[in-house]
């Protein structure tokens, strides 16, 4: 009955776009600017972010070490440490996943599994999320992508890490998101 | 030694910003663009959308049910489960959570337990969201925000919220955050 429910085709589209417009560009994100009618028969405007799909990478090392970059995040005047990440631009995900994480950490992967594929701000946007799990690593290089301002990577016990993101250390909620659908598929998580 | 680094004071913020300017207003979302020099000294530009911080309630009853809504996702263009949320709205993260419990489910919850504090999109905007457990749950009306498209609710069995994850068919990153915190918290996370 619940999974009817869910995926119920019943429920049909109670918005109404009048119009649409970009209200603004930049290489990153557009900005868009609906003109609505709402679910309740009012006239409203919606503004929607666009951004390209982005992906994340659980980099574990066969001593259940996940590999942590460090960043200097722009957006929150902080220094900030998260899993490998970074936009697809224009290529599929695994292809991205590999790229990014070579980029950000001169790691290379002989396995790579995917984990999930979600949605990242529904309220805002429809930005698709893809996120991998790297593992069979191997150190090919020591690139870091330092105009992003990332500063420092380092393999850290899985341990201590839900222990930082436990104390509010590790903040970053794409990289907790990644951990929890890595912890699912792995069956570690008691329900 | 991880503990230091990850607390290191030591990184400097390689940022520097020239100029900053509004480029876009709604009653939700501001789009800021700055012009910065990046941390390889190049001058560029840095879009950072601004959000108000937000809530996210994991309300569990006693038969260890979680309550869902759904919704007609207008930038998805879909109708999707997720748990109850929205914005503060100038009100403490607390009083915003009561109150949009209420207005999304019509619930009231007796015990209240704040699980995190998180970022929600660091390479965009400096957004903090906040996860509460809210139980002890009871119902004192049967609101829903029709003008969010908010159309449907129930309480699913969590296995049951977790095996949806698992599937693909609830998909909303938040929840899914939401979800790793309130089982990190319960230590039912095995690492």
């Amino acid at each position: 009955k619940i999974n009817n429910k869910i995926m119920a085709k019943r429920y049909k589209n109670p918005w109404k776009t009048l119009s649409s417009k970009y209200v603004y560009k930049n290489p990153w994100t557009k900005v868009r600017e609906d003109r609505v009618i709402n679910p309740l028969g009012q006239k409203t405007i919606y503004g929607v972010i666009e951004k390209e799909p982005a992906v994340f990478i659980i980099a574990l090392n066969k001593n259940n070490e996940l590999y942590l970059v460090g960043q200097y995040r722009y957006t929150l005047n902080e220094f900030t440490w998260e899993i490998p990440a970074g936009a697809c631009d224009d290529q599929s995900p695994l292809v991205a996943a590999k790229r990014e994480l070579w980029e950000e950490t001169g790691l290379k992967a002989k396995k790579w599994t995917k984990l999930a594929k979600y949605k990242a701000a529904n309220g805002i946007a429809n930005i698709t999320y893809h996120v991998f799990l790297a593992t069979e690593l191997s150190q090919s290089g020591t690139n870091k992508q330092k105009e992003d301002g990332i500063g420092d990577g380092m393999f850290v016990p899985l341990k201590k890490v839900m222990k930082l993101i436990d104390q509010g250390k590790i903040t970053d909620g794409p990289s907790v998101t990644a951990l929890l659908y890595y912890f699912l598929r792995k069956k570690l998580i008691k329900f």
